[in-house]
């Protein structure tokens, strides 16, 4: 039996929008009703989800937007750089589009970091839509209204805050995910547990073997209670002054892997799953939770499919890729740390410390 | 005798800013007063200004600052582009910038277009200073958060809004400015006229020559009144959904010579200035004014060193470059015409009657 549909409020004041939540959203008007009527609708996707479903969502936009174009970009993190975000500026002006045009960022968190961007910067500003089709981007990256491209100094360092008008996060679009991608997404919904909420990690302790095969109804549940933990955070907190930062848990770690492989070696989720073991263990060295604890996160992500061994960059490389995090502050980095199940805090850790746990998950 | 110092505010709500005009602001501490203490400020220019000014804010702003860097980049709009912004990038990065940093932008409007976009982007988003050493600059580009870099179909279309802090505008930096350069401005305080204020088009006409030889008190004036129409119009609508658009007189044309020629033949300013005696022709052949005062201002532009007869790019080519202009909607080009000496209001023109402006002045 499929899902209900379901809504999730992110409250943002005049900013505000709603997840849309279910199963066969993708090709109903419905998902798009009470969208401002553009002059253009603009669907930026990558090539890989291309053939699969733009011209979907290009049919069902083409009965409430004068002209619907599809911009295809390559596939993956190697490409969040100015080279293809220039290429959406690139196929927008060619086409004439003007600032009543609407873009649709159809696919995952590539997808809708650059398309996001690209609102926010084309003729200063015009309105997005988020259509996630991976699950990572279904739970986390399609929400909240982080944008940007990756430079080579360092992962997300070029981007804007820009809230989308709408996410419409259509669960059938998940049946064709490859598993490693499905994984990849099971490591930010892992991510809310440790950091906000001890009996969703229960839950998801006992539902991951169904998560693994796509039960829809599972797959609802973790969306949609990923989705309100992260709206409750992002309400808080919008331009992560403080409490936001805690959606970090494992990034700083993580992002020095990706940065230290090249992007696009291991996927953003997996990097997450392995940075999320580095920094629980950094929580226990800390004193802040126990060794149990850490090793129970660690098996959940293992678990999930996930990389729970880092590579081998060097504890010096590493450490000096995470100086350039952007929750560094005067040379020092901070990392998000549990402080005890279900809740996190960002502090600054020895990099005696930090180099132990270096040394215990690379190789 | 110098004339004092005088502040015009720009009122937008939690954005709301200061512009702070006269003599000597630039190596006066009281300048920087009250500016959020960062860890490092980074002072963004070019080769041409950074010989003579950039050392001097430097020094001032290492008396409240940890750090100073000094970012060169090349002069001129042909720079206004990707490349010269990534610069700016790299050498934050380069040199473990953090969201703490504070950007300067110290220069003309490409400087100042520049740096506020790369403060928007910087780990998504850091504040700035815009300290304008053009005149251009100081009546028009550094007020009211306008930023973007130029693409190869179009001037200004990848930009965002984003606030200064605050306006230091040193009117003893335009002492070294070349001629042309201070034409180029005199363009855009000229514009304000007949846009806004049929008095002050009185006083520039009796006070262009003092203007001309960069008379401080008469510059002081021409300065504060142009801010401050600027400012009124900018709190109205601060991301041009209507009125914002009146202060594009003289731009659509002038655009279409910039970017026809190629970025950086002609001057923004200049461009501006025969845009603005092809703008009013306009408003006569559509009804609106009579020839007389078209005359007057065209005699006045020409008065101020500008060029009043545009290069012949041929009518397609304008018509065509017109409308990729931002203002445009659903492919027509959308003209800001004088209705009455002092109001503007933006409208749509029939292309013939575009095509016969064109036809008049250029060769």
């Amino acid at each position: 039996m499929k899902p209900e549909p379901v809504r999730v409020r992110i409250d943002l004041g005049e900013r505000s929008y709603d997840i849309h939540i279910g199963c066969g959203l993708l090709d109903s008007p419905a998902s798009y009703a009470g969208l401002p009527a553009g002059t253009a609708a603009a669907v930026v996707t990558n090539r890989t989800v291309a053939p699969l479903l733009a011209e979907r969502l290009a049919a069902v936009l083409g009965a409430q937007f004068k002209r619907v174009q599809i911009i295809e970009l390559p596939d993956g993190e190697a490409y969040k750089d100015w080279t293809a975000l220039n290429g959406i500026f690139d196929a927008l002006l060619g086409a004439a589009c003007d600032r009543k045009t609407i873009l649709f960022a159809l696919g995952g968190g590539v997808i809708g970091d650059m398309t996001g961007f690209a609102a926010a910067c084309f003729m200063r500003g015009v309105p997005y839509v988020q259509v996630p089709t991976t699950l990572l981007a279904q739970v986390d990256s399609s929400v909240g209204g982080k944008t940007a491209i990756n430079h080579p100094l360092g992962k997300n360092m070029i981007g804007v805050f820009n809230q989308p008008l709408r996410v419409i996060a259509d669960l059938d679009t998940l049946d064709t995910l490859p598993q490693r991608e499905l994984s990849a997404g099971l490591a930010e919904i892992i991510k809310y547990g440790p950091i906000a909420d001890d009996a969703f990690l229960a839950w998801i302790e006992m539902n991951l073997d169904a998560l693994k095969r796509r039960d829809k109804g599972a797959l609802a549940h973790a969306v949609k209670r990923s989705c309100e933990i992260k709206a409750s955070v992002v309400a808080q907190d919008e331009r992560e002054a403080d409490v936001r930062a805690i959606l970090n848990f494992g990034h700083t770690f993580g992002h020095a892997i990706e940065t230290g492989l090249g992007y696009g070696t291991w996927l953003h989720g997996e990097a997450v799953g392995c940075g999320m073991v580095m920094a629980a263990d950094l929580s226990v060295r800390l004193g802040l939770i126990d060794t149990t604890y850490a090793m129970r996160l660690r098996a959940i992500i293992e678990r999930a499919g996930l990389p729970v061994v880092g590579p081998a960059l060097g504890v010096a490389r590493y450490l000096a890729l995470m100086r350039l995090d952007k929750k560094s502050e005067a040379g020092e980095t901070r990392f998000v740390v549990i402080q005890a199940p279900g809740h996190a805090v960002v502090r600054v850790a020895p990099d005696a410390v930090v180099a132990e746990v270096i040394e215990a998950h690379t190789r």
